[in-house]
């Protein structure tokens, strides 16, 4: 266990108004899974882009992690950092290890590129005149992805075993499209959202993400 | 040391013409840097999508790795996989290490995103009305990261002490705009490019997948 309790960056004011989407909330439900306490630094857009914060994180992004002399950024490294270090988020056993592990990367590299293209365009490209034709091809893509995945879920309780770091990273992918006729299209992939969602640890971690932006909403 | 010999996916006829784009090539590498010999089963795009190939990667695509019973998919987790049971790829200082397993999901999670969605754009939306008005955001966009990644290799070889894997996928992701203007502008990223181009492990990898396509074109 590591002795120094860390530290994690997160928004003062997140973007999407403290629904769990921002990424410090992968950091946050990592921590709570695995019962390691955490400190919470807040950063305001104009502060995430200063040197000292740049220092840590080089596109000057959160979240970070600090623990000591260590300082990390990216959220999936941040997560399989915390589950090397504690028992509960990857199998003992090496080959089921190096499966979570890849359902990780499956997360961030494979699922998540079209559903965080079509969020950013539905904030930035929406008064442009090719809007719904090209919501409409990121979508086909989308649906695509996750046909795939669940397919391969199927009715499994998890993607592979039991609950693990992909599992983690895949349902903050999926969040995004929660609701929507995206996710709703496979009832299976939609209780796989809800089932992680009731995880004690990611209620505590969402409600603490939750918090913040109540009281910076208060305070201001 | 493994006792098996890995066997690897790759395209039969990639869509790049071999020209080191499809993401064996990643693989490829790290098995070259390691010492690892392996074996590789070439997948035409219709086999890729039949179930035999689903049940090793759930989304169809290449590569996968075999060895034993273990068999992986995703580029980014063979490669931690092969650095993780190999000397050369991560260093040994545990803070180290996590710093360079940090660099390869912003490879693949931070700085990749843009530049793929750019090479998509440049094949899907070419004829499409808003094609010039979309490529010059998704150029921002990548415009943005390069020059925070440009600033924080500064003058340094490889990204955090000796060449890793982080480093491994970086070059992978930028060899998509190497020789265009959005490389070009920072001198430092385009000599880290070439500098990793350069090493021989590289160009055993890079010139046995070309071999692949040059096989096919004379066959086919």
């Amino acid at each position: 266990m590591p002795s120094h309790v860390p530290t994690i960056t997160a928004f003062e004011r997140s973007p999407d108004r403290g629904r769990g989407l921002a990424r410090d909330l992968r950091v946050r439900w990592a921590l709570e899974e695995v019962g390691q306490p955490y400190e919470v630094r807040l950063l305001s857009f104009a502060e995430m882009k200063e040197p000292g914060h740049r220092a840590i994180h080089p596109f000057g992004q959160v979240p970070t992690y600090e623990a000591g002399a260590l300082a990390l950024f990216e959220s999936g490294a941040i997560v399989l950092h915390i589950a090397e270090r504690h028992a509960g988020l990857l199998p003992q056993d090496p080959d089921a290890r190096a499966r979570s592990i890849a359902w990780m990367f499956a997360a961030l590299n494979t699922v998540e590129p079209p559903i965080f293209e079509r969020a950013l365009a539905t904030i930035l490209e929406r008064d442009e005149p090719w809007y719904a034709a090209r919501l409409a091809k990121l979508e086909d893509a989308i649906r695509l992805r996750l046909g795939d995945l669940a397919r391969r879920l199927g009715e499994s309780e998890w993607l592979d075993g039991a609950f693990s770091a992909g599992d983690l990273l895949m349902v903050t992918v999926l969040r995004r499209v929660a609701g929507s006729p995206l996710l709703d299209a496979h009832p299976n992939l939609a209780a796989y959202v809800a089932r992680a969602e009731a995880r004690p640890a990611y209620r505590r971690a969402f409600d603490d993400q939750l918090a913040v932006f109540t009281a910076a909403s208060d305070g201001g």
